[in-house]
């Protein structure tokens, strides 16, 4: 029995070591082993995806995401076949840490949007997600709403063991969600560690929610993001809030007056919400659409999304040369040991680089 | 006569088209070129420059900057061969824009230290310096009395297609100058690009130089360069403009707190001075000797340097990697097809990198 079990993987099955009830329906098993067996195309996948079906985007974006090797050609041309119809949404990143409302801010916003007749799709970039099980987006019923409506597709962080191989599933689901007709992108990531380069790095617009604290507002934030940020939202903006809001808001503008000028034209904005009240939101939408109408109109909106598109090819490749490099086998040993040399002023950082390239053709 | 003369490559002899005169002293010429030829052997360079012997000193920075792949080998020799004599001594990095006074900074400084009692080597990153012919400690009669002092050795900035490999010669440069007995070095690079990042990663203490200007101190600068100082000295505070360098000193200080704790545990500082009028100098060096003793006792120094040489090793390699593949025959063409491909929407970033790393097994 134990050993029967342990050869059924199958998630239709209990755990180990729970035992299973005796009253399954086999018949109902077989069908619906048999629906999960059907294995479609990948033409079967793209033609899907442009009819709009869900089943078949999010069968596609599960391809995306696998590690197994022979999924991935598949993967590739399910991609190909939709970049034709990709590129015609709008992306919008969102970033801020934990407690900020995150959640709470895409639900009333992505309702908004879809009150204005968009379609959107909320992904999310959080490379920590594959230890701690999905800390953003894992868990959907924080947007109870959203998730209930028909205009709404909402997909978690894909796990990976690198921020690159995260971002390059999430911006490979964007061409799939674009082609499946969404024509609003929301991503969003962790105001901590590198995935707000990785996020900026895929948007049009890069917004930072805030909350008001107590004190300075400006003390310990990471500067990089809000260099980025095209506009920065203090959230929670409501009943006894609303007057340590503004003063946060007054603060951020002041700070924001210090950067050079941004590439885009747009002098990035402050602005405060209520996600929980509804307050503000609309207004933060229309600020969005004034920031489209002045990069569309000077260029900067594809002269954007080209840089982006060079900044990933050279990204990838060299993330894959090093790791091609660093993976060599015993080269960590032979790191370490000139690493050690150096300490011992044997060698130099120079003539130790030298000789560990000189190891291997690669 | 035009024959004979574009074979005569030797400096001693005037540029084609200038006719030369007859009454070269043949034995002299004949004894200059002996002495130019006598080439000593990396051992004999090694000898001289722990003797302090400043012409073994200035011909072995030669080697080291040499392009011609013969003078590698032996240039190595000598490096490892003073390495046990190097990493003794202090590195000081001074930045800061044109005109804001860095030559008379650093020859103010020089003296005041050699009046301590310590022997400086003075020298200089900037990757520019090849094409605009030593912007910096080129002309070395901007610091003519330090030129004259036995106890200063002044070098101008090697040049250099890259700035890894312009990095590369200073550094190694550092370790002939520790050898020869200098215990305190200073960098000097300009305000642009990415030298001070090199700098930065090269020094114990980096100091940026500003002028009190008009308006808004902080508008324009690049953040970075405030985050890597651990002092900040408003230069040319003399006669009418004390004052304005005095409210820069507190609108810097007050800058510098909203950035976060570093590592080393170290505050940094803001100061005035005028190196013209030699007011402040003593100041900034001892500002620099409690922040010597600080991370000395808490063991950032040793720290520092230990991951400044992992950083020059592994940033070595990666450019290596990088280079080799970008400088592949052919590459370049097909990069230029492939993101031709990708503004097509014919391919993704991703797939085109996989497809460029798969040209070559390299």
């Amino acid at each position: 029995m134990t050993k029967k079990k342990t050869s059924k993987t199958s998630a239709l099955h209990e755990q180990p070591g729970i035992s299973e009830p005796d009253a399954l329906n086999t018949d109902a098993l077989h069908n619906i082993k048999k629906r999960r067996q059907n294995n479609p195309t990948a033409e079967a996948l793209i033609e899907g995806i442009l009819a709009q079906d869900i089943s078949a985007l999010s069968r596609a974006i599960t391809l995306i995401e696998s590690t197994n090797p022979a999924h991935s050609e598949k993967a590739s041309t399910v991609i190909k076949g939709c970049l034709p119809h990709a590129n015609n949404s709008i992306r919008i990143g969102i970033t801020g840490v934990p407690g900020v409302g995150k959640s709470t801010f895409i639900e009333t916003f992505g309702k908004h949007l879809i009150d204005e007749g968009k379609q959107i799709a909320v992904l999310a970039v959080d490379p920590s997600s594959g230890l701690s099980k999905g800390s953003i987006l894992g868990d959907k019923t924080r947007m109870e709403d959203l998730v209930k409506t028909e205009n709404a597709f909402i997909r978690p962080s894909p796990s990976g063991d690198s921020l690159g191989g995260v971002a390059r599933k999430t911006r490979e689901t964007i061409i799939l969600c674009e082609a499946a007709g969404y024509d609003t992108i929301i991503i969003e990531t962790v105001g901590v560690g590198q995935s707000e380069i990785a996020v900026h790095s895929m948007v049009d617009f890069f917004l930072l929610l805030k909350l008001a604290g107590a004190g300075d507002e400006l003390q310990g934030i990471k500067r990089g993001i809000i260099e980025m940020a095209d506009a920065i939202v203090i959230n929670k903006a409501d009943g006894e809030n609303v007057k340590a809001a503004k003063a946060a808001k007054l603060e951020f503008n002041r700070a924001l007056h210090l950067y050079p000028e941004k590439a885009s034209g747009w002098s990035p904005k402050t602005a405060i919400c209520s996600a929980l009240k509804n307050e503000g939101i609309s207004e933060i939408y229309d600020m969005i659409l004034d920031y489209l109408d002045t990069v569309k109109a000077n260029n900067f909106f594809e002269h954007n999304r080209n840089e982006q598109n060079t900044f990933w090819l050279k990204q990838t490749i060299e993330e894959q040369l090093k790791s091609r490099f660093y993976n060599q086998p015993q080269l960590e040993d032979e790191l370490q040991k000139q690493i050690q040399l150096i300490k011992d002023g044997e060698t130099t950082p120079f003539a130790a680089a030298d000789y560990l390239l000189s190891l291997h053709s690669l």
